[in-house]
């Protein structure tokens, strides 16, 4: 029979990671740190297996790292989520974004997809037998923004959830105030609900704020809030998330939750719980990510690949057209081949391939990582 | 719109759980050892994150682990997997099942699923948008059985997969010679998958071999192996596993893997790889669960309560019907509450709650505490 996701093969992070690794390039494809996380967090960890907490957790996750993750969403974003019945722990963002979908949308139901998006969004909308209905972002000299009015429009009797993600994952873009507003009046009086991918939401900007959807009472009432912990604690190999969503919606998302990883690594939530009880690391993330991004910025300032705004994540994305007019993917390959830095085609992040000539950096590294790739990038 | 599991709610073995820490009861409920792990196991695991392993491995999972995971199945089961295309690190086995599930079953597609069955199976096909089709185990003096002319009867055009699990939970029932011609007869000329939940592998009683499909190259070829690290090493929250399958069929499993959980936590799978390079500790774990079987049995050899056999797993079934005619959810609730030791209904691993007046204990326990239930018990 049939494959059930014919038109999937490898994620570009694996393809572009093994490549990068066979011709020893500076890995900027994959996202995750080249730097060490805080050594108090692994020792919470040790601790925790020490102390035998070596067996099934609770299938909702550890209390206290259910309670540390309200406390900080109401520290931070004002929402106060009960811990019990709002708040799941996960095996990463990745989980809790199949879980949302399986959970919630139903065969033939559709699905709204923000272009550029993840690449997991759109097979798992179709495991989930619901149909995608793409709304591309728009690209000016301000950078990536979503045209409401084509949400708006693409709005039907049958959507049954929004995907958003914010700071934006490849773009780098943030929802401002005003797209909140857009969102709430798109929304309202529809029973729409949103999934909002907030992983980078720790890693925001020139001043500007995270707009977690968790500040709007009228939007969070409606949606599945998704975060990670290995985005903001630099440990991506541990594979632990959250999401946060009202009671009703959250008993939906646990019946699936149940059956497909039943819970989540029982020491890793232990030691986080304690390691998120000493005052937030999280607080300084961008400031931390704004020095670095700064660093790469200036170092391509002048050279002939152009930068995007960058306002979140840990993404840089740039427009190389000046240099080549190479497909996206062909390029990538051939930067880190030829010019050993590896990255990640826009491309991928498009169902139909869209050729922008633009490809994301990740500068989640070493200022001395990034130093060696600025390097190699001035050969360009 | 309404709840796409609509009939299902907490799983037991949280409710059981639950129920018997908010009473103080014996928790002979729940699958999961009351005793530590190696101490050597943590350490390897806290040397990895020490040394860094804390970032995303390959999707795959880490290549010493499934070398190791390969190495174990050509010595105990002969069968040689190629460990790169051929396997693949899980977020415990449970997630394995609902992930093979997803990449292999269409919406109409029809499951076989041998009841009673562990009670993940069910939503996970409907998830996947199959049809469980049931065939109840046969119970007499010498256990429960498979009744294969029944399976048989079962199988259909629109048949695409069989569930099957040996040692079995909750019967401890394990699959024999005759079982293994039996099924191999029914599967010959047809196109009908195996998912074969193996996770009580090592523990298997009385001098028996335990069946493993992957001994049996005409099953093997068909076949998902679905293993835990947690059963065989004692540390149920670590949620790790693995699933191994011919590289056809691993390839569409591994589409679906990489947008459920992408991979697998990191430091473990390090800790995990070199915990399996030194003599393999499993190869003494069923003598090791042998013993609190015969511990368990004796205490209960004059009570009330009708030992049923246990060929395998960690779990031992009674018969309590010369006790109450009480329905065994409420009966295990009762012995909670009144006699302060939680079991397991075996009615909740039927779709319809079959009665049959028997409730599951997990002996995985000190000897300590398998002696306090016991006297508890006496009271029966
Ligand atoms: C799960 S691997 C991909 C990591 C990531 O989020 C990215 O690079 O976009
Ligand atoms: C995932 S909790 C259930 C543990 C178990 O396998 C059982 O008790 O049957």
């Amino acid at each position: 029979p049939k494959s059930k996701l014919p038109e999937v093969g490898t994620t570009i992070f694996t393809v572009m990671s093994a490549l990068a690794a066979e011709k020893k390039a500076v890995n900027l494809g994959q996202g995750f740190p080249d730097f060490a996380c805080d050594p108090a967090l692994p020792a919470t960890v040790a601790a925790a297996m020490a102390a035998d907490f070596n067996q099934y957790p609770p299938m909702t996750g550890m209390p206290q790292l259910r309670e540390q993750i309200a406390r900080k969403i109401l520290d931070v974003y004002g929402h106060d989520y009960d811990a019990n019945s709002e708040i799941t722990v996960t095996a990463g963002a990745t989980q809790g974004i199949l879980t949302i979908l399986l959970a919630s949308v139903h065969a033939g139901d559709e699905v709204i997809v923000i272009e550029p998006a993840y690449d997991s969004y759109v097979p798992s909308i179709r495991l989930a037998g619901g149909i995608p209905v793409f709304v591309s972002m728009e690209l000016d000299e301000n950078g990536y923004s979503i045209p409401w009015d084509k949400v708006k429009a693409a709005i039907s009797s049958k959507t049954r959830l929004i995907m958003l993600n914010s700071p934006h994952n490849p773009t780098g873009s943030v929802l401002n105030a005003d797209d909140i507003a857009a969102l709430t009046d798109i929304v309202r009086d529809t029973n729409v609900l949103i999934a909002s991918d907030e992983v980078y939401e720790h890693m925001v900007y020139d001043g500007q704020r995270h707009e977690s959807l968790s500040r709007y009472p009228e939007l969070a009432a409606r949606s599945y809030i998704i975060s990670s912990f290995g985005k903001t604690y630099h440990v991506t190999g541990w594979k632990i998330g959250y999401v946060a969503a009202p009671a009703a919606l959250m008993a939906e998302f646990r019946k699936v939750h149940q059956y497909n990883v039943f819970s989540v690594n029982t020491p890793m939530q232990v030691g986080l719980a304690q390691y998120m009880g000493n005052p937030a690391p999280y607080l300084e993330l961008s400031a931390f990510y704004q020095k670095k991004r700064d660093l790469f910025r200036a170092g391509l300032a002048n050279s002939s690949l152009r930068l995007l705004p960058c306002a979140g994540t840990y993404f840089q994305s740039v427009d190389y057209s000046a240099v080549s007019d190479m497909p996206e993917l062909d390029f990538a390959r051939w930067l880190t081949t030829e010019i050993g830095v590896a990255a990640i085609p826009v491309s991928a992040f498009y169902q139909q391939s869209k050729e922008s000539g633009i490809v994301r950096f990740c500068f989640a590294k070493q200022d001395a990582t990034l130093q060696n790739a600025l390097q190699r990038l001035q050969k360009l």
